[in-house]
């Protein structure tokens, strides 16, 4: 059964692939599952209709048969336990490789999503010049104890796994900054992962959407 | 095999069980598997040995046999795959489950934790009254959604999960402040899952070892 996700309608990074719908592309690719997508609008995201797929009003949803889910993470795990290519066989390989998905998602996101946070929402506080430099020091904490693990080795743990595809998707929110640069390991792994083919089909895809409806309502 | 799990050696909460540790020991005693704790100074949570098991320098961690688990998310999952009792059989309603499980790390937890972050590192700050009442209201959108979808029930999907206790462990950060009882349903919810006995044996056992070293270097 063809799984249909939800994607902004018009998706406020212009085509980067920054919003989450990025994962759950991604990790379809990487399975080589097919899957459709319904643009929502984001007056639609807190409607009844979209509510009941997500309480939180959020993007991404899934939805294959009767089964509904959210939460990125949540997605992409069910994609890994339902298709090989995500997740090692071995079981401890196995639990290791869920781990750095938490560890994506619930320690090195928070502090990334915060700076942006930042610079959407308070940049015009009067605050805002004197406390991005602590939010990004508490970035560069995180980056330092990654870029230490992940040492000269193509992944996190391994082959490529969801793991490395949460992190990546997290690290790139740093694209446009030059934070990641200081940490050549990390550049490096993020460059390696979007030279994936899947990752470029599911890049390809949502940018053809974004200029299919730039200007429009 | 008896796992070991790490801990603060002083929990900074003094006893009030907000520590990630607590979900770990909770999951425990929801699936009746004894366990060992293994205490951490701040000071040896940055030092090679602890850093061996979780790049990130924090607690807690997961041995069991040659398997090192760290993500107070990934632990509780991994004990909700081995054991009866933290997710449905159901394949659709175990996938809600998890679903549930990043929703309170992932969408929950991070207004929550901002927060926590402001009081303990920026309250000194030129900006912090004002900029207080900005993350409650963060706070208050997320509880306002999560009230909306518990209604009345007893849990969030169901039976108790393991969705229920990452979500509860991550509401009672505010158990201090008046925000949660600006929702009766989720203050109610706390309560009713505090009053498990898997839940009060684990506050008891973190509560013992408080004391035990209370004042101890």
């Amino acid at each position: 059964m063809t799984p249909t996700i939800t994607a902004f309608a018009q998706s406020p990074d212009r085509g980067k692939a920054l919003a989450r719908d990025m994962r759950i592309r991604w990790a379809l690719e990487e399975v080589g599952q097919p899957y459709t997508v319904r643009r929502i609008s984001f007056s639609e995201m807190k409607e009844p209709g979209h509510l009941g797929r997500n309480p939180f009003g959020q993007i991404p949803t899934y939805e294959e048969g009767d089964l509904v889910l959210f939460e990125s993470g949540a997605i992409v795990l069910h994609i890994a336990e339902c298709h090989r290519g995500l997740l090692p066989d071995d079981a401890q390989a196995r639990a290791r490789a869920i781990t750095w998905m938490f560890a994506a998602l619930n320690t090195v996101e928070p502090p990334i999503f915060n700076r942006t946070i930042a610079l959407v929402m308070e940049r015009d506080k009067p605050w805002h010049e004197e406390r991005l430099p602590i939010l990004e020091d508490r970035v560069r904490v995180r980056l330092g104890e990654l870029s230490g693990h992940l040492g000269d080795a193509d992944w996190l743990d391994g082959a490529f796994s969801a793991g490395d595809l949460l992190m990546v998707t997290t690290l790139r929110w740093l694209s446009a900054s030059k934070l990641l640069g200081e940490y050549p390991n990390l550049a490096a792994y993020v460059a390696r992962a979007e030279a994936r083919p899947a990752f470029k089909r599911a890049f390809e895809d949502q940018l053809a959407v974004f200029h299919a409806h730039a200007g429009a309502a």
